[in-house]
């Protein structure tokens, strides 16, 4: 038996045996293609299409305006609450509103006003840009400074001076899973508050941030939620920072009364407080039709799976491709990628998608395949790896 | 005859002429229902569902994350191009991103910084609730003042002191159409910039923003664009201000390369500037379907139906309920709303609502009725109004 057949044999026992085997018929998946992108792009549930169209058709074609007062209004907190047993929040701390970029900023702004008389915002140095761009906008704003230092570093680092920390809950390139119970701890002894980026581990691994006492979080939804690209992202706000919650996008969506029309603004109770223009419905009810697929899913089974398929990911390149350099931790402090260290990487990732394998790239020189534990199977694994090593031969 | 066919005739006969009646069938309307409400959300064009559906399958399903580079990272831009000539401007000046909430602030807070040395804002004193909301953080966050005069007093009150004017084009409560011309003009000449809040006039009324020479503009699309329910806003930026736009909501996607994850910000070329976050492509794509209704409509013949139906409205009223108090100019200084005064407004709007004539309420005392030409007709404003007559004389 060939190396090759050996994996494909491991693979399909493996397959055979995944409790969350079930799940992947619930997506709308090309069988050609095996598709290792759903840590950026989530691909859709099989009902979404036909509930997006029954929205436009029904709830805005036969109800019209109606339907604001029939659901629509409060879609965004409704929705929240879906997604808050998956970041491990009690109810009315999670609302749906904007876009990562967007929730970040009103975060931050909240965030160093709810904590007066210290002038830093701290921030992973290794963050996804949109994260530093807007704590820097806001730094601006707000007369702060930004100090960035590692990730792991960002716990001792906060000191009195540090009104908020920002960190990723999952670094982006390497996969790496960071510490969020430790360094809000440390954080928090510091008198910093704590905000956290979730969005490569919501859906991915499981969150905990009432236990943590996070104080602020912010998440996507077209990764691991499957929510549909360019989805709304998430608001987590802590239920002691609700009633201070002072943020600066003070739309009509996020007033105590809205259609009373007043003057003046008076910010809503509870995580709705963090909405700000009208919400956008046809995304946020194909989001919530999506949520659909994570009824009756343990986290801790989707953890291991995801676990799982990385370690099957790290022995296909052992055998197949010894001597890979790779990004991602062997050990479990990751979450569900699995990131492979290649310089010509834009070309090698072309050529992959080609031969109808789709994971991403990601500059200067990292080849992301992520592992979606609700539909990637150990035999597409086995077909990566053995794709990659065809490439790379072909290009040497 | 009664007075009642003899109007029901002359809608027949102004029906049977009017320029635009084959709109009407390219929109998902149940004929049961008359419906008023086009001014704050636009009904589907019967297109959509099938094309959001489409999206989903095909598109995010289909493609997966290779759909971000065959068409929907510059969809932003590609259906800002579709609105340009809708709101009178060259292309390369409308992009299409977040809410309009979002789009004020973005706007405002860069308006202020490109007019420095100046430090208050000027603002329509009957604004739309959220125009007022953000206005204030914007003001707070930059340290200006915020000073709140009648929209026709906008220009001539604009002074040294004044960084910029944010004024509505037409106003929600009474529908009046104020002169943009005028008061950008004036603006200007005490060196102020002007920003107009489009919302309830395009895909109304003609908008000349080009012409007169408006620095800044936003917009919602699920009014009389029929983009649906919280479709994305827009923005207008007119090109001699785009190299200068310094805008606080930094995110990856106005970056001018956001694939090379660089860690500082770096403003992209032209209107793509003013986006934030990732685009929320599913109702972005509706929108862009549901813009297909403009194709060779002429805003001249468009505007000229709006008025007409309301000065049918005003004459139904005239007849079957004379002594209404109205809200609206009966001169044409207007957009496409009727809107009656009614002390007990809530209770005769749901009451209409009973009867399918689908208004809406605006506090203290409003029945807003809108017209949309597009797919209004003069038989549905007879129904309106005899309807109104009933539930008042019901109510009495």
């Amino acid at each position: 038996m060939t190396e090759l057949s050996a994996l494909r044999e491991l693979a399909a026992s493996l397959d055979a045996a995944d409790p969350l085997a079930a799940k992947r018929a619930e997506f709308d998946l090309d069988p050609a293609l095996a598709y290792f992108d759903g840590n950026s792009l989530g691909a859709p549930p099989k009902h979404v299409a036909a509930r997006v169209s029954e929205v436009v058709r029904e709830q805005w074609g036969g109800r019209l305006i109606r339907s604001w007062t029939e659901g629509w209004w409060d879609a965004p907190v409704r929705v929240g609450e879906r997604i808050a047993p998956l970041v491990g929040a009690a109810p009315g701390q999670v609302v749906v509103a904007d876009s990562t970029s967007v929730d970040l900023f009103k975060t931050l702004v909240a965030a160093v006003r709810a904590n007066p008389g210290r002038d830093e915002i701290l921030l992973d140095a290794a963050t996804f840009p949109t994260d530093g761009y807007v704590a820097a906008e806001v730094a601006r704003l707000t007369g702060h400074t930004l100090r960035r230092v590692p990730v792991a570093e960002l716990g001792t680092a906060a000191g009195e001076r540090t009104a908020v920390v920002l960190a990723n809950h999952i670094d982006y390139v390497s996969g790496r899973l960071h510490d969020m119970a430790g360094t809000t701890a440390a954080a928090h002894r510091a008198g910093a508050l704590v905000a956290w980026d979730l969005c490569h581990s919501v859906g991915a691994v499981p969150v905990r941030l009432d236990e943590c006492e996070a104080d602020f979080a912010v998440g996507c939804t077209y990764k691991f939620l499957n929510g549909g690209p360019g989805a709304p992202a998430f608001v987590y706000l802590a239920r002691r920072w609700q009633a201070g919650f002072d943020q600066p996008l003070a739309g009509w969506a996020g007033h105590a009364d809205p259609f009373a029309m007043e003057a003046g603004y008076r910010g809503a109770d509870g995580a709705g407080r963090a909405r700000a223009g009208t919400p956008d419905i046809l995304s946020l009810l194909a989001l919530d039709a999506a949520l659909d697929v994570w009824d009756g899913v343990d986290l801790a089974v989707l953890r291991e799976k995801g676990l799982a398929l990385g370690d099957f990911f790290f022995r296909c390149l052992d055998v197949l491709l010894p001597g890979s350099e790779v990004a991602t931790p062997r050990d479990h402090a990751r979450g569900h990628q699995v990131s492979v260290r290649d310089p010509g990487g834009e070309r090698t990732m072309a050529a992959l998608h080609e031969r109808g394998v789709l994971g991403d790239f990601r500059p200067p020189d990292v080849l992301r395949f992520g592992l979606a534990p609700l539909y990637t199977t150990y035999a597409e694994v086995v077909r990566a790896v053995e794709t990659l090593r065809d490439v790379r031969e072909s290009v040497t």
